[in-house]
This record gives structure tokens, sequence and C-alpha cells, in this order.
């Protein structure tokens, strides 16, 4: 055998929502505006810049369209929004985004926390949004939340993940993600998992967001690029983590996977040294050291 | 393809000579021993306690004899101690330790600050310790130090990292190691490397020692396990690092990896629970937290 290396692959940066609306402060709407644009001008092909979650919930992206109106759009990067439920398509479609990001958590006890449904009925709740997002003209990708583990219920049936996932095949979601929220995966799991989604997806995108909890996140990368995944989420520093789902800590951190990729002769299309700045940047923002590696050792020079 | 997962590996623990020398204070020779016999009761089968250098270098382990003379030594545990030279080898046979590690740097520069040596110089020096090392009966394991790159020299030609491993080979040497010492590896590098070698080593065992410094720790040792090695180093908590080499950080934290491998199913031996008691001592003893992230997380649960 040998290693799976696709030549290019493409990076999500998730940290305008993932990372923000797990930090204790809300940032103001302006440094997140300067965050973003900073993104967009690394050579990023996409990011989710915030989520239409009801503020009461999540006060942290109340700024949802204000974040919109005042972030410049940059050519040939796709945004995208969060959505969970019709009031946020309705936000999302006013707001003229062009991509939603839906999705629905396999664990009974996670998705009764997150958006007080059982999976059955956030599941058809998201079919529906599928739907209408996509009559509406939008370009709608789903994932599956908690599809390594949970922290309430421990493991997660794989059948389970890949029912959701065939759930939103069926409903024409244009691309299929699998989230390891709270950072329990491991490269066999997620070496099955994804190769298990590829067959079945029929050439419909798969991406693969996981959380470093336990160290292994980029692991759990190579292995999903081993099964043929090509689309990685990161998030800017190590930003993230849930607000539903104690003891979820960062998203793998953007550069760090960049880092890697560009190690391997995998190209992302990204500038690592302006990635690097902006990691740097969001620490001063927040005025707090961030989980990233690549942004305290700097990019391997050669 | 699939992934290589074997039914069980061997975890070598360098805490206490990779970690120990790259504190600042001298860690007290009882602490040492406190933390050493705290790991003996893990169910580690391997572990490297300290190192035979002169003081005037690494004043943090100018205690080895003492260490080795205070220290349990529990059944079916290979202690080992680092030796660079004829001096430390003569220490470490008065000490009765039966197990010695070796190792000369692949790059010029980080040999002439490590050791004073070009890299043939210090591989001839390395040479005759192996040889008188064996005619006194010790078993004796040899690593390449810089084999994925130096942070003076940037790239390290892979054939230069096997022109010394062929020659720890034809020595005798009953082990040979791959020491990422400044965290600039790649998988995919990773996985030629090793491939490479175990297609020279010819059955003597081959084992990996990652730094974290980039992130890809732990990625990098899912790609030495698919190119067919099965001997990872890890450091307690996170320690480590090189005193020679700056911005060389610490070690893959022995409970990341070992909650890695035990998720997929692959077998270690080690108490998991232990071993992370063991890192929060560290942490408690050395006053500061340390990198490892399963200790902060805790292993997963089901």
């Amino acid at each position: 055998m040998s290693l799976q290396l696709p030549q290019s692959v493409t990076v999500v940066e998730q940290g305008p929502r993932d990372g923000f609306q797990n930090e204790k402060e809300v940032i103001p709407t302006e440094e997140k505006v300067r965050i973003i644009d900073a993104l967009s001008d690394t050579g990023l092909k996409a990011m989710q810049v915030t989520s239409f979650v009801h503020p009461k919930w999540v006060p942290q992206l109340g700024d949802a369209e204000e974040v919109l109106k005042r972030m410049k759009r940059a050519e040939g990067i796709k945004y995208s929004a969060l959505v969970l439920n019709e009031k946020g398509l309705q936000r999302a479609i006013e707001s003229e985004i062009g991509t939603i990001d839906v999705g629905v958590s396999a664990s009974e006890t996670h998705s009764r926390k997150n958006v007080n449904m059982t999976v059955q009925e956030g599941l058809d709740r998201i079919l529906g949004v599928i739907e209408a997002g996509k009559e509406a003209g939008l370009s709608v990708r789903a994932g599956v939340m908690c599809s390594f583990g949970c922290v309430f219920e421990g493991n997660v049936p794989m059948e389970n993940v890949l029912r959701i996932a065939s759930s939103f095949l069926s409903a024409g979601a244009e691309g299929i993600g699998l989230a390891d929220t709270t950072g329990m995966g491991n490269p066999a799991d997620v070496y099955e998992l994804f190769s298990r989604l590829i067959d079945i997806a029929d050439g419909v995108p798969v991406s693969a967001h996981f959380h470093n909890t336990r160290g292994s996140g980029l692991a759990n990368v190579l292995a999903a690029m081993q099964a043929g995944c090509n689309v990685f989420d990161g998030a800017i520093g190590g930003l993230g983590g849930c607000p539903f789902a104690p003891g979820a800590t960062g998203n793998v951190a953007t550069a760090d996977l960049v880092n890697m990729f560009h190690e391997m002769g995998i190209e992302t299309g990204i500038d690592l040294e302006k990635l690097v700045e902006c990691a740097r940047m969001v620490e001063s923002i927040l005025g707090k050291e961030l989980p990233g590696q690549v942004l305290r050792a700097g990019p391997v020079k050669h």
C-alpha cells in the first residue's frame, strides 16, 4: 500500500462561526469583520462566517446580518452561514449569502441540548430547510454532528450517521460533512465511516470537521484523506467548541492543517504566512494565546 | 486500500530523559524517582530513564547514577539510558542498566551543536560505542536525530538518514529509531522514510520518535504505522524538546498516543487512567500546565 496524496484539497475556514460562538465575550462586529476580511485575503476558497441561530441561544453570533453586510465578499470565495431552521433560512435568503450549511446531530442527547428535538425531529426539520433552500436558489451543504461519539452517550452507531447522511443526499444536499464535535474520533473509525460515506455519496463532495480535543485532529484528517475525503474544516488559531457539548475544545487550527498539507506537497491555494498572521491578529484581538501550534512555531522552513 | 492496524504496539516512555533534560529548573532526584516509579506502574514495557552525558552540558540529568540506584526496576520493563560516547558507556555499564540508546544527528549543524562533531565523526564514535556496548553484553538501540529536517539546515536528505541507519544495522544495533527532533516531519515523508528503513532493516525493530511542534505528531505516528512501524516514543504530558535545537517543543504526549491506539483497538498493555494520573502528578511537581491534551480532556468515555 501507499499513502493516498491528492494533488490539492479544499480548506474551509470555520473560525468566524465555530470559533466566535464559543468565546465567552461577544466579539465586537467590527473586529469580526476585520478578521473575516483578513482571512478572505489568504487564498482561502471557502469560509463559514456566521450562523442564523436565535440570539437568545447564541448571543455571540447575534450580529449575523450586520457581519454579512459589512464584510467584503471577495471573488472566488464561497461564503456560507450555518442555518438550523426555517427562520434562519429566511434570514440567510434576505442576507443574500449564496451557500448555507445545515446540520443534524447523530446523538439523541446532544440533539435535545442543541436544538431541543429528537434526532428524527431535527432531521425532518432540516430536510425541509434543504428543500426550501434549494428552491430559493441556495447551495446547501449538510453535516452530521457527533458523528464519532457523544460526551453524553458515548458511542454513536455508524449506521445512524449514515442514515442521516443518506437522507441529506436524497434531499439533494450538495455537500455532506461529518463532524467530530467533541474530539472523540480516532483514525480507524474515521477511515471506516468516511469510506462508507463516500461509497454512498456517489460523487457528492464529502468534508471532514475535526476537533483536536485529544490531540488526534490531524491524524483524523490524514485518515479521512486516506478514505478519499478532500475537503477539510479548520478554525483560525484552533478556536472552537460547542456551547451545548461540555468538554468540547477547539477545531484543528487552520494553519496546522495547511502547514501539514503543504509539507506533504498537497496544494491548498492558501498563503500560510498570511494565515499565521491572521491567527496572531485573532490572539491579539481576543487577548489570549490560542492552541494552534504553527502560529507559535511558525511554518516549516526549508 | 485500508488502514494498517497492528494488533498491538510498544510505547516507549521518554519523559524522564527527553522531558526532564529540557526543563529549566533541575528536578530533584527524589521527584524524578517518584515519577519514574509511578510510570513503572502503568503497564509501560519500555522507558528511557536518563542520559549519561556530561553534567556540564546537561546538568538536568547530572544525577543519572543516583536515579538508577534509587528507582525501582519493575519486571517486564526494559529500562534504558541515552549514551553518546565511551565515557557514557562506562557509566552505563557500572550502573547495570541492560539497554542503552545511542544516537547520531543527520544534520551537520545540529551534530556540531549537539556533540561538537561532524556527522561522520559522530557516527564513527557511536559505531565504536555500539560495538563496545554489545561486547559488554548490553542491548543497544540506535537512533537518527533530525531525520525529518533541521531548524538550522532545513531539509535533511533521506539518503543521509538511511546511510546512518545502515551503519547502525551493520554494527548490530538491535533497534533503529528515527527522530523528528524539531517537529518538522510530515506524514508523506514519514511514510516514505519508514517504508525505506523497514525495507533495509530486515526484521530489526524500527521505532518512531515525534515531536508535536506543529500539531502533526499523531498524524506522523499514523503514517509511520502505515509503513509498518510499531514502536513509538512518547513523553509524559508532552514534555520535551532539545536543548541544542531552538524552537524544539514537546514530544507527542504519551497519554494522547495511548488514547489514540486504544481507540483504534490497538493494544499497548498500558492503563490509560494511571498514565493520565502520572501526567497530572508531573504537572503538580513542575508547577505548570503541560501540553498533553488527554490529560486535560480525559480519555474517551464509551
